[in-house]
């Protein structure tokens, strides 16, 4: 099998498996909370993976929060904002958000607020000047996505967050995807949350963290026995945050391996571009996550590709992989102006640390052969067919 | 090390750790929302869990939403009820709750809600007349505990969920307790919401379930990709759902050993009444779980007692294992009618399958011998000191 979905999920670090093993065992399952020694080690393993978590970010410990991923993370947020300002009535996100957000922003609407989804261009960058003039102190939160899914599109966050803080308005960003794949500091930053997941950075699924900003304000969203700091209630995840922990601490020391899978990730890009015709790149080509490639194949119906690709051995997305079953062209290429067509051409192949030239040489082989079939058995448009398997 | 602190959270079971491995591999880390066969290997894992987890309630495998732990399906579970009648303004719980339903409770009242919370009588059960009077067309949702984690006393939750459906009211009931320890059936039950949590029945910790009727209407929390048939979304916790699915068909096969956990527990709180003297039991000691025993020993200092029994390698607690540090008297022990001094005074001892009768024996001459120590310490009064230790 050739993964080419990392943008999905990763695999599991076998080092942060190990650094896990201990607390699956029958060991280690004291409950943190607990006054005795068996809990405080927990208790102690926990306070060591949000020192590495925190590292990663150029955060400060107690700025970390644990929770049960980056949709809890981003959930988090955004309901912190609307507690903490009930009289504000506007959230501002893109148009390239994860549904994460886009679906929290859609639900808040339904209950009285407005949704302004800021625009971005044809390369998935955002509209600063729009995004400029629609922060105002009706705002609750501006929410802006790291780096896309999708694309793997990076946002002008410091500019974005800088407008933010000028306008007083609460900034948050959903980094899930950019954490562990680009350098993200919030040191000296006005950024005042920060969404990341565990599983997109080779640790565990189930386990991620919301930074907040030490002088921002905070109200929880899941109350209880007052674990991380009363900010999170419920027993904590050991396992997983010993886990987030230790890919925390791989992916730092990792940073510098950026560049050959940037590398890798162009000799791919270069080479379906060469042997097949017509391929267009879908986001800005530079300001992106070095691991992405979100491809649109004209003539070819994406959803068939991908099904001939699983046949030969090869993992990839229509983009987003929570869109379970679902056959609705991607939301984040039309937001970019283009067609249902080009969108429901498209496909995502997102790479890791693990992907090596001969895999992507492979892929390559594999999906000129795929496209070829493809074209063959329906030659001029993109409608779906049922590919006989 | 004897472990007796059970209801704080529960050894992961062998057999469960076998099932989450291959899980935690690099062999099966396929995102169960993707298309590709690699992914669906996951999503049919996910599928089996369900079925396991829904077969130890009697619920239909579609009514099993999992959840990130207890705390979440609780707070999930009353932020439907808002969400579905946001006419009403009442929430009913009783003075006996988890923290989970207590501060969330608390947090609603602080935005306009009335929080009633019934009252029990001095063995910790439900005053079923005052339920019954507090429910109205007013109340949002009423939602009590099963069992409670302290005392281990069983609520009279038929009678309860009954008369809250006459009053066309939402019923929720917090079993994260009872689930694995008593039998719990939802079939042809008023109970319209469950919750429950892997880590207390030999499962994981960081992974929970929220039971919801068919018939019921529900409004999720966390929204996004469209996780769980909409009503959670996030990438899955594979491994720790895998782990609760195994968890519960193992707690469902092992329900005719309850009476031999019964026996245990009995035979602890009959030995310490025996050697040592004015021990008294807190909460019924027939509607009670069968691994529970809250202690109180009059003229001795729980916590003292707890940092004593740490020394001599026995885990406890002083009831609930949320309150870290707190010095805090217990707010269950105090709801039933009792002074401050006597909740200071007790301590929860709770069992597991594991506990045997040699580690009962031994537990005993320890609690003895620190009992005695402490009332030499300070013999009149049940104030705390420092234990040079």
């Amino acid at each position: 099998m050739i993964y080419l979905d990392n943008n999905a999920t990763t695999a599991l670090d076998p080092e942060v498996r190990e650094a896990m093993l201990p607390w699956l065992g029958d060991e280690n399952y004291g409950n943190p909370s607990a006054s005795y020694r068996f809990g405080k080690a927990a208790k102690k393993a926990i306070e060591t993976a949000r020192e590495q978590v925190a590292a990663l970010i150029s955060a400060q410990p107690e700025e970390i929060i644990f929770t049960s991923g980056g949709t809890e993370s981003n959930h988090s947020a955004l309901r912190s904002a609307i507690g903490t300002w009930p009289d504000r009535k506007e959230i501002l996100t893109s148009t390239v958000e994860h549904s994460a957000i886009f679906e929290a922003g859609e639900f808040y609407e339904s209950i009285g607020y407005v949704h302004r989804m800021n625009p971005v261009d044809s390369c998935g960058r955002l509209d600063l000047d729009a995004w400029e003039s629609a922060l105002s102190d009706r705002t609750t939160i501006a929410s802006l996505i790291f780096a896309n899914n999708e694309t793997g599109v990076l946002s002008p966050i410091a500019e974005a967050a800088a407008a933010a803080k000028s306008h007083g308005v609460c900034f948050h960003t959903d980094a899930v995807q950019a954490v562990g794949k680009v350098p993200v500091s919030v040191a000296d930053s006005p950024i005042q949350m920060l969404s990341i997941s565990a599983h997109k950075l080779h640790g565990p699924k189930g386990i991620g963290a919301l930074f907040v900003n030490q002088n921002s304000r905070f109200q929880p969203t899941i109350l209880g026995g007052g674990q991380e700091g009363g900010r999170r209630s419920g027993t904590e995840n050991v396992a997983g945050i010993v886990g987030f922990g230790k890919a925390a601490e791989i992916a730092l020391a990792a940073m510098d391996h950026h560049d050959s899978m940037r590398q890798l990730r162009d000799d791919f890009e270069t080479a379906v571009i060469e042997k097949i015709e017509g391929i267009e790149v879908n986001g800005d080509r530079d300001q992106r996550l070095p691991n992405t490639s979100n491809l649109s194949f004209p003539g070819v119906d994406g959803e068939g590709l991908l099904i001939l690709l699983d046949e030969a051995g090869v993992c990839c997305s229509p983009g987003s992989a929570c869109s379970t079953g679902s056959v609705k062209p991607s939301r984040i290429i039309k937001a970019m102006g283009y067609s249902s067509d080009r969108a429901r051409s498209s496909v995502r192949f997102s790479l890791s640390k693990y992907t090596n030239a001969v895999e992507i040489s492979d892929v390559v082989s594999k999906i000129e052969k795929a496209v070829g079939k493809l074209r063959i058995v329906m030659p001029t448009s993109g409608s779906r067919v049922i590919i006989n398997s």
